[in-house]
């Protein structure tokens, strides 16, 4: 059950009750329009829009005997509006209602997704402008690398949050599609031109060559945006879990009063909301492939996309709004150790610093880089714990005619990296934020 | 929401309160066993079997401060336990109780999945009883390919069913796992033997070498058991959506009284079980493709898949569960038109008899079976519409000569090929039945 | 293996002699700014791009022992370079060059793809205005709905493939990335205005906050992109397969003089070409998934993607550039029997106008829409084989007041229809050609 | 491309020449049969099984002409057989033998499999045998939990081994499958009989109601028992990848003489083949999500499978194959650091012990559950850097009157939690060895 992951407006934006109301929304721009077309009487428009309104209970009712729920709603609404309901609906196939309905319905709940996102990246912006000098230790292979900081690797999180919204936002725009062109697309029941003034009522585009639906590979790249959304905050939480193990240390999700980490365990503080973002990931994944399998509908179209959507599309939004209203809350409230980071960049002898160390002897002593290399590997390989790169370089015959002190104490001061990283800030911080 | 696809038996067996009283279950054998063993009182294990009950509103509001439900849910029966519930979970770390009560609680949804199954057993092996013998085409690449009978066809459905029956069952054998190891799995809270012992009284099976967890392969089998199963009705479905094609028109899904297949087209019935089926497929395949995911968690686990485990279980059960009742349902009141199948085994021409013209020259005049494909190739190719191999291959100088008009009779009838379908089941039927 | 799908561009393009000139490329461009920027002596720049050349036999050799192909790759260059080959590579982590060539060779492979798709587009947009006009039954659930063309279906089709044409354009275009900042991205080792001259010269774009790669959702959208085109493809191959079926026979695939379809069965032309990129796009979506559990990687990232990348890009290109082609053989040597089409249209005794039936008792007597439902319904489902709804109306007491002889005529000519279909070709044929 | 991963087993075992020998295999087996039942003369099987050889480079030159490759090596075959070649294949279509052959092929690569499985699982046996008792930290949600022993972790990895195992074993006993039952599965060709002693013949057992094809759920399950496989791997993968971080450094993959880690950075010692295998794993899943989309094929089949079975079958194999050898090859050369191991278990002061300081307050002095969390989580979380829980609880007013100098002793010492795990060691270890 997706409901523990309900958000209030997503619960509202995908109640039945909202669901009928973007159908009723489409019938009476139908009715706007077929009555400024003559091809409905003008009084009918007018009722229809006046009293034309959705009882659930009704519904339900109808649809007992005729099986169809779109039939159900048109006869419902019907009897609301009186005498001039038969003009509802109006030489329509249910498709046109039901997908003209649900791009206005996705769309509009891709904003709210969008609008979260806005906020999401408030707090992103706010920690990567705090922590840009917040020198830490990067990683490949998990293991150590060079000096970064941590509002550096925000600012790559920053980055991919932005290419993911422009992704939502394509998708966005690609689905807010009209089709009105009846049983088979061809307009065969109303004229070409009664569907271009609906869309543009309704503000949206036609389908130009549709089958009886909007093709599903429009509705497939709004479900793959939303797995590299989910993609990308699993990637952002599973680098903020890796920060929490109990070795590294350098960030801690929130702890509220009185909350518990576990019932065995007096003091654990677990990365809980990063681990729920994780997994939430995988789900959202699942319902895009879901999605993609429903492309390749048979002729005109069938119907076998219908029995999913109605899961798949309330699910994973539903899903998504949730992971990143989480993230934010997360990330608000999350504890950034910069003592600790700091401490970790002198772990294991100061071996983050070797690639500057190599780099010394090529540009200032002329060795080969192959000879550099394997100066430095020896020297960081043979380390014992404990030991520690600058002074066992000052202690070798080898390598310490190459160094002074003041090379070392520049060498191994992640001065050299902050600049970098300024410099770096200079010249793109404003593309990203 | 999957909740449209919710089955009574379903929604109840997954209600929160079904959940909390699994949970209550295994806390139950774990005091008894524990009093047995002198690890708490006598008195304890009666209270907590007698006394303890479910509040969920009470675990709602102690999990608000805790933020942890076991913890809340312990907290809650110890209360309505009294003074002997400090002796609830005893040594116990959450995990335990949790995974524990999912391996019952899984296990059982399975059974009631299980059980649908034998009912739709019993549809399937009627229908092929009394379709034994009606003749129609099978298709190979979707053209005409030769003779079978529309009981051999369900026979191999059934059969495929048999195999993902097996899956299920196998899965859910597999999952009967008690974990009661402690918080990384090393009995070091309890001994081994209490373990052993509360397993023997659920009727589980030790996980021998757990972590925290009962490792997450387990779970993916049950799920990826349910996508088999899924598949299989899809395939099913597919089929029956073919063969209710315009133009083939060989079963009608059930139509019934006041039904509207199309709110533009009044003539269509059209086979939206099927549809349905195969739409949902594609779900639970998601769902499945989720859990795979869960499997490599982190050390002696992360808590990842929890997030996701509480949607996709509950999900796709009651979507299989509802897949097979609707498939039964569709099954038993499906149109089946013998009339109109044989009809089609007598298209183009009579060519699905092609296969054995071909072993007629080969078998009987002793030509090549080069020789003998080009000849029937020939004449199947250059039929005309309204022309019949039959009748052609007596016009046909090259070939009339290898025929007799009791040869054409007897290879044009079919009979060889019912004869050919009787003895596979008199030889297979029972291993499928 | 893939080999079988290789065409002679995509095996050229991915050989291991083509991948190591992308890195060179790389080589070069970085020796010629760093020499413009006196980081290098200018001849070293000069010695680097005339003199370097690839020695595959020799890579492996030192591969061999250094087990790191970049560094092999660089030693061995470095040789054939002579005393200025210690420049080559100069302050560089193995993955900027590994990213950015990868950058260069996989938007240089999508623009194969970008150009088969125009070619088959061609054959596409020939077929459509050949069949604009040729009428042929529109099916919904596989049930005849409405009347369509064939050219109207096909547009449908290339409005789709325009749609992911677009998809791997952006995706390309979000490609061309060029990360030259050093072992975390920070460009600690070499300024900022390096990497932006390098981008520059090789007309790519600065991933402006990298890891020690460009982010994996990059290559993820890149597959994407190439399962939605597979997908497009796979919704038209199943159209065709359709299509061809024994019962439809409205296409049939070219039969090449010789070739065979069946071992055992003379007669069958098989859909074999479509078949088989139904079964690819499999494939393809398979690649793609692969691509998506790429995208959270470790820190600053680990090495995991790296092991099916090797094999994901070659694969899921060699298998779509051959799809593209092998449908536009298909396209371009398939038989579309119009007359069949039309005789199609006759079948189930004319079902397929009963909308415009309906649609004619509420515009030209005032039917409700209810009522109208429920003669038409009536009087369709009723059909007995062999009679026509056209003559059935005539005979009916209740329904042939409502038309007269020239409203059967024109209601059963498919005029309507072809107008309807020629109005939305004047409208949007240039949008999508 | 695979080629990279190929084995010298999996390329031998899935060379061209080798699928057309398990192609002859059945073709000899069905001529030994059908001679013995008269079907064909005696001397007919004498000869084909005498003289029948394969010539790959004349099947290509007919199948240039017939595009039929199967019908290629029949032919091909024949003619070294010379007179009787024409009794090869007799009264058999492409699939019966393509459906059987491929049963062999694969059932006895998955032996290759499975011998490789009995290596890899020699190698960790003798690694937990070692290191049962070697003592270290148990992590959730990658926090500090509990002690447990790096030999206890393997044997975890062990039991999904032989899980694993018996999943593949399984499948491989399902997909030996005989299939000669004709066109569309109804033996109307050949009697029930000849399918039988030929399966006998064969060592296989009888598809008992097939299509044209072996249904592709076996297949699925192959794939999908390979997929399970390979997660298993991965699993282990990443336990290894965390273990290696440079925060945790308990193990170290082998690093051989002249490797290099990084060509920036000297000092790294990469986990590159644990991040080798994880990749791949992503690989494998995704040629079983293709093997799960090939299940509902039309009818009695069409052949969109087998455009990717020629592609997955192998690719999954080669590469599992591949993944297993290195996985054990990275095992024997890992360097398991136990004195690290033992060192991080005292870091963050002790905190590993605090669920046994919980159970002592409440089995020895009778607190609550409750209050003995709240003192111990209180003193964990109260901690700092460099304190430790064992000197703390002896300064603390609340804490110290609970525990004597030796019950302090004891807690901290590790040894309950060794002879836990040599307790489960004694009960479970030959239920995994």
């Amino acid at each position: 059950m997706i409901e523990r992951y309900s958000t209030p407006e997503m619960k509202s934006h995908f109640s039945e009750d909202s669901r009928f109301n973007y159908l009723l929304k489409v019938e009476i721009a139908v009715a706007k329009i077929q009555s400024k077309m003559k091809i409905i009487p003008k009084k009918a428009a007018v009722d229809i829009e006046k009293k034309a309104k959705i009882n659930l209970k009704r519904i339900l009712e109808i649809e007992e005997s005729t099986k169809h729920d779109v039939i159900a709603f048109v006869s419902q609404i019907a009897e609301t509006v009186g005498g001039n309901g038969k003009y509802i609906h109006f030489g329509l196939t249910s498709s046109d209602v039901l997908d003209t309905a649900l791009s206005l319905q996705i769309s509009e709940a891709l904003q709210i997704i969008l609008n979260e996102i806005q906020d999401l990246k408030k707090t992103l912006k706010k920690i990567i402008l705090t922590h840009k000098k917040s020198i830490c230790a990067g990683r490949t292979h998990g293991i150590f690398a060079e000096i970064t900081s941590f509002g550096f690797k925000m600012a790559g999180f920053l980055s991919e949050l932005n290419r993911n919204e422009n992704k939502i936002k394509l998708a966005q725009k690609e689905f807010r599609i009209c089709k009105l062109s009846g049983a088979v697309g061809t307009s065969s029941a109303l004229p070409v031109v009664f569907e271009e003034k609906v869309a543009k009522l309704l503000n949206l585009t036609v389908e130009s060559f549709a089958t009886q639906v909007v093709p599903r590979d429009r509705h497939a790249q709004v479900m793959m945006s939303l797995a590299f959304l989910a993609s990308g905050l699993e990637r952002l939480a599973i680098e903020l879990r890796h920060l929490q193990r109990s070795e590294v240390s350098e960030v801690i999700e929130g702890f509220s009063k009185g909350q518990k980490g576990s019932s065995a365990m007096p003091h654990k503080k677990n990365p809980i909301s990063a681990e729920n973002i994780t997994g939430l990931a995988r789900l959202v994944k699942g319902y895009a492939w879901t999605a993609m399998e429903n492309i390749p509908l048979w002729h005109e179209r069938d119907i076998s996309h219908s029995s999913n959507e109605r899961v798949i599309f309330q699910d994973a939004m539903t899903v998504n709004h949730y992971m990143i209203r989480r993230m934010k809350s997360l990330l608000e409230n999350i504890y950034i150790d910069t003592d600790r980071m700091e401490q970790n960049t002198n772990l294991l002898g100061g071996v983050l610093y070797s690639s500057h160390l190599l780099l010394h002897l090529v540009e200032h002593h002329g060795l080969s880089r192959e000879q550099s290399y394997k100066l430095i590997q020896t020297a960081a390989l043979n380390l014992k714990p404990g030991q520690h790169l600058k002074t066992e370089i000052k202690k070798s015959k080898e390598l310490k005619k190459y160094f002074t002190d003041q090379d070392l104490k520049n060498l191994f001061s992640g001065e050299k990296h902050k600049k970098a990283i300024e410099s770096r800030f200079a010249k793109y911080q404003k593309e990203v934020f």
